[in-house]
């Protein structure tokens, strides 16, 4: 360690040996998040956030493209509202944190921090529409949702509060509505692979599984490197379930009041849990680059105060080159520091691209750019170190493939419930046919710890129900022991 | 009214009139915001959450050229750490929400909602600062803070959350955080001139009123019409009030541990309030075209079928030509509505730039443009739609010049304790010598109504203190009643 310079503790636990503590020790390690006071509750430091900020403004052009303004609501919402719509309400009950007091007085009617918000929007859309001209209307709320968890919580993947974005809209048609879910949910599949490089299977919740208080729920499911799935994002279909008890009527073209017809999505802060457990390795965070907060690093090499004139002069000539292509590039210019520490802590915190220059990179003209990742090294011509915005692509595409084989190679068939039982032991999706029947379903989970984690668009058809052996109609679910 | 079309309701009250009832109409009517199923909470809806995201995007690229990132606090915050600031704490005490429960179960130490967060940000900052490599360190959040408001609620100024950012940061040395909380408040001043178009006076707040905690707040004041000033935004050097109490200690140069210095400073939604309040007028608000949602409407005029589809592609093209110019503009194309209908309404909602196209502007090859704010008429040819765009600045300039001779005629000087009573009365600042003593400014306050709002910086000097008569040595304050 070099003099004055800061003690930097690597990872200590590998993905392959102890995925848990490997997963713990890359979010705190890398400072994406930490803990805080309360037990449960995170903090989510400046390159967490930043990961956050750039999945909200892809999103946001996203949804502006179908219409979706934002808007903000508060935190607090009255008992009697939220127990409005019973069942999903009594969804909630177990986690809801509940404000008594303001300063010494004693609130009236209980007031609940958000869980989520569908009582608290449909209360004020039943308020905004009136008439078919109101609709469809389409707001989305980045916001955090607060859930007490009794269970083991971890970061951004169990928290008792999380970031997320919730979206609700209110439509004429049935039919409107289902696309927009629909359209929603491949928005989500569409970010997910195109910005964080990970593969997601589309498809539905079953009954059981489903958004307690919605018709349908879509969801997007991903496989972990520990054999767990992880629900990635839901864009419910809530049909008139809301639409009536909370009175969102809408008087249509023929001026008839008719109820209206809804959605609600999200996806949540868990997006970052599952890129660092997909793509992270040994040596710690790997950052697919689109997300990147910082996406190249140059690392200037000198040992005497002459070198350092001239390599200086170089790193910040590429560093403009850098910037000027569109890249968000750094030069660390910390003293006191060895150029192998600053390698390793750049390697912990995931940088996609570190550019090495040294007196004798001065010579030949070229510098060594090392892609995370892969670790690859490659001596890049001064002059065209522009060609790591390019590079950057190719990075996120090798990523998104390497996700893609392994999701692949963690999916299996299986004919029976042996098989079945023995396919979830080892972890990763297993394809069953399936009747349909809760209480096969039900089993399932009782007996393997495996829920149906989605029931893939297109997936294959026909087989006999590995619980029950009656003939299954519709298509082949995925098990999976879950986050 | 068209047939199917919608009631409108214009503002019924006047600014100058009724300007609390006219206020409280704009807010509504023009669709900022709405009000909460919770007393004294607000829903912001889709046009005023936009003007709150330009305002952030706006903040965020300063802030960032001065170092600072974003990040992320959770909403809860245990009592015991909430408290350990002693005097920090009994500031908020009487406004703080508390959670006693989740689900069923009670929480073992009491959990507060944050008011303000320095209690949780300094915890983590002690973790996190270990060295003079940390600093300076610098986070800002984006986020809500929760106070109880006993005092009648009004929508922006005063509700029982309300969206604001809160920047947070630690420094090696006094001078270095003293010109951070100063370079803060020069930036808050230079948005709220130049996208809000709200002139404000930069200052000191006394003894009195600053922030309990600081050792010295910052603020920027602005005039409202009503004669009540309002407070835009404070910064305020903690010096080591914080530090000490939450174990902030670093090693500097020479590895001697120290406890750190600090600023917090934040602006909240009020900034909206005050630019409907500045800038409205009795037709409802008018939007500075910088933080406009929407700034350009094109309204077609047609009343049969052959004219519409020449009107309408006419519109099309202007559109496409202020898009193309960076106009965020919009067609009204809603069926069933008068172009008088249209024309109230997009007066009410503040757009800055009507431009309305008809028939005969089809063979005169030229558009009406009206400018909201001052409500003038123009004919420009087609071919010239685009210098909407730099008319927009000409606007802008018009309006803070408007707001700055309001401020300057509302500021007047008073060299007696009967003069300055009088102004007060009459509403607006009041400018006058004082001797410093909290007693004096105390007297003002419990006879007059009016407390010092800010002392500017370079003020006028001396002079005999209008409460006890003795000298003054420093700058003359402002007085006023506020909100």
């Amino acid at each position: 360690m070099a003099k004055g310079g800061p003690p930097l503790v690597g990872i200590t636990a590998t993905k392959s040996g102890d995925f848990s503590e490997w997963y713990t020790q890359v979010v705190l390690k890398a400072e994406l998040a930490d803990y805080a006071p309360v037990k449960g509750l995170m903090v989510l430091r400046p390159d967490g956030y930043s990961i956050w900020e750039s999945l909200r403004s892809t999103l946001d052009a996203e949804f502006a493209k179908g219409g979706v303004r934002n808007a903000f609501l508060p935190t607090l919402i009255p008992e009697s509202l939220l127990s409005r719509e019973a069942e999903h309400f009594a969804g909630f009950v177990p986690e809801v944190f509940w404000v008594t007091h303001s300063g010494d007085a004693e609130v009236g009617d209980r007031l609940a921090l958000r869980p989520t918000s569908e009582a608290l929007a449909y209360e004020m859309y039943a308020r905004w529409i009136k008439s078919w001209r109101d609709l469809p209307l389409r707001i989305n709320f980045w916001n955090t949702a607060l859930r007490a968890e009794i269970k083991a919580t971890r970061p951004f993947l169990r928290t008792s509060e999380f970031l997320w974005q919730e979206g609700h809209t209110a439509h004429e048609t049935r039919e409107e509505a289902e696309a927009e879910a629909g359209r929603v949910l491949e928005t989500y599949a569409r970010v997910m692979e195109g910005e964080l490089a990970i593969p997601v299977v589309r498809g539905t919740k079953s009954e059981r599984e489903k958004f307690v208080g919605a018709v349908r729920t879509l969801a997007v499911e991903a496989m972990m490197p520990d054999g767990k799935a992880l629900q990635m994002g839901t864009s419910h279909f809530l049909g008139q379930n809301f639409s009536v008890p909370f009175g969102i009527r809408y008087a249509d073209r023929d001026n008839v009041e008719r109820p209206a017809w809804q959605t609600s999505w999200g996806v949540s802060w868990r997006l970052i849990g599952a890129m660092i457990m997909v793509h992270g390795d040994d040596k710690g965070l790997v950052l697919p680059p689109r997300v990147a907060p910082l996406q190249a690093v140059i690392v200037p090499i000198y040992y005497d105060g002459d070198a350092e004139a001239r390599v200086m002069a170089k790193a910040g000539e590429l560093l403009a080159a850098l910037r000027a292509a569109g890249v968000r590039a750094h030069v660390d210019s910390r003293s006191g520091l060895t150029p192998g520490f600053k390698f390793n802590d750049w390697e912990l915190r995931g940088v996609p691209v570190r550019i090495e220059v040294g007196p004798k990179d001065l010579e030949s003209g070229e510098a060594v750019v090392v892609t995370r990742h892969n670790r690859a090294k490659a001596r890049v011509p001064f002059g065209e170190i522009a060609s790591v915005r390019s590079a950057m692509d190719a990075m996120h595409s090798e990523m998104l493939a390497a996700a893609r084989a392994s999701l692949e190679s963690m999916t299996r068939g299986a004919a029976s419930y042996a098989e079945l039982a023995r396919l979830v032991e080892s972890g990763g999706f297993v394809r069953a046919p399936w009747c349909g029947s809760p209480a096969c379903e039900g089993r399932v989970k009782d007996e393997t710890g495996a829920e149906i984690r989605v029931i893939p668009d297109g997936g294959a058809q026909g087989g006999a129900c590995v619980a029950c052996g009656k003939p299954s109609a519709g298509p082949a679910p995925l098990f999976a022991r879950g986050y």
